[in-house]
């Protein structure tokens, strides 16, 4: 009772925050075009965080800040633009750039389109060397340990469930972004659709163990990606050939998702999921908003992704 | 509705999971105790795990997983325990190290009691390195950054609130962790309380700022603590001893609170301010459990903390 009262309230403000927002960055050098919020038009922030508060969300308030003004960018850059140096904390940077894939881990960081310049190299190292390959290792086994603990009760009548997102979870695009500066390049949807249309992304390979080991425990397999109906042939194609079989879902986002953000289209597929009897235990995605909103997991995992931001 | 008759399912079903995970154990060394849910004894993980459904927690299953088996323990351990080598995948031990640090971060770990053995040199060297420092900066100017935007769009009925922690979040226990191998050692009630009597914690200099500058913004600053009433003299002279002055509420935890995870605990508190008509846009902690459950702020900032965790 005092709860709905509240959500109005909250409500109204999120949409004052979100037109103010807006308000005050039109002075600055700023493009307001939200991530990859479909591979549409983008919509207006002041819907999106409307969306995104009757869905409860944790960090329903997406403010596109300038970049000029970017705390992030601010901390990834060096004294010289090509060839960073120590900032005036005497911080090298490679440690600033530590910190700022850290806070994109963590959730902390505004809303972000492209890697900072400052950070190229050191995300193209992190994600072609040792470092993101143990990340994703050790999610994947954190994952399999609580999917195990979990299977112990499963209720025995198939409604135990487990949503992985696609792309940087299941695929992975390294190849296309080794060719687009590992996340440095403003995404390009005709770019990027062109490379989904070529069904050749490699799996990621302690993803497709885990994929295996849930499945093999007795979960239902939910898909639930980003990617649109018209990409549902070259993605089961591809997933196949990768060795992902037997799923039981694969939702893709039909037109009326289009101008939905991950976070709200996600959540509504998951309200889905749980109207139609599905306990969903497990949730693997790269992206906070594989993970967040409302009928959320009973545990969610976080795949590293330094490379790009989907709201 | 039909959320309702999801939500009852849901609970029974994590109660289910929770005595099933607590018998799967049963026959492995293991410690069942949660860390830290209180100072007091610890509840059962049914307890924890119906409390925390009734919360609509995105990770209320909290299964203590057998050390012997835990999938970051073995991650993070190198060939031989005095001097860790590259494991079977040819992954340096400071790589793996690294891998459980973000995963604690990213909260995609089990709860855990103690840092790894293994990991001991490197939470050590992070923490009193420039590292630490360096993420605890970029978390501060991303929180004012937000702060300053958030600001500009106050309701101007003096309800617009922003919640801190204080222990690792306002002020910082490294004095204590050093002599205590930063997380390596269980964690021991009686000797931290001896440490918090003495009133000698310092401010997290980013947080001193950072602080200061939401509350010159016209936020209402909510203090909201794990630490008990008993404490309260000693926090608030510590506080204002380390430059934190003017604060709206200091929020610590009464008798009838001990047994509640600060998942709960928190939540509970969360909602109270919210019902007493204040507007939570900002929230900043070390620990998931200070930001996740219910009444969430529109933002929350996560410190990092690799010396302990709190469910």
């Amino acid at each position: 009772m005092a709860r709905g009262g509240g959500l109005a309230g909250h409500t109204l403000l999120l949409l004052l925050l979100a037109a103010a927002a807006a308000a005050a960055v039109t002075g600055a050098e700023v493009d307001v075009e939200l991530v990859r919020p479909a591979r549409t038009e983008p919509e207006s922030e002041a819907e999106a965080a409307a969306a995104a508060a009757q869905h409860l969300l944790p960090r329903p308030l997406v403010i596109e800040l300038p970049s000029s003004s970017s705390a992030a960018a601010a901390a990834a850059r060096g004294g010289d633009e090509h060839e960073p140096g120590p900032d005036a904390d005497g911080v090298p940077p490679d440690v600033r750039c530590a910190s700022w894939r850290l806070a994109a881990e963590a959730n902390n960081l505004a809303p972000w389109k492209a890697v900072p310049p400052e950070c190229a190299a050191h995300v193209r190292d992190y994600v072609t060397g040792a470092a993101y390959r143990s990340d994703l290792d050790l999610v994947a086994r954190e994952s399999a340990a609580y999917a195990r603990a979990a299977a112990t009760t499963l209720g025995g009548d198939g409604r135990d469930a487990w949503v992985f997102d696609v792309d940087e979870t299941l695929l992975s695009n390294i190849p296309y972004y080794a060719d687009h500066g590992y996340g440095l390049e403003l995404f390009d949807h005709h770019k990027f659709d062109e490379w989904v249309e070529r069904g050749e992304a490699p799996a990621i390979p302690s993803s497709l163990k885990l994929y295996n080991e849930v499945r093999d425990l007795g979960f239902k397999i939910f898909l639930l990606t980003g990617r649109t109906e018209g990409h549902r042939g070259v993605t089961v194609d591809n997933l196949n050939r990768q060795g992902f079989h037997d799923w039981d879902k694969l939702v893709l986002r039909a037109a009326e998702d289009r101008k939905k953000t991950a976070t709200v289209y996600k959540s509504e597929k998951r309200k889905e999921m749980e109207e139609e009897g599905y306990r969903i235990l497990g949730n693997s995605g790269d992206q906070w908003s594989d993970l967040l909103g409302s009928s959320m997991s009973a545990r969610s995992f976080k795949l590293p992704n330094p490379m790009y931001y989907i709201p």
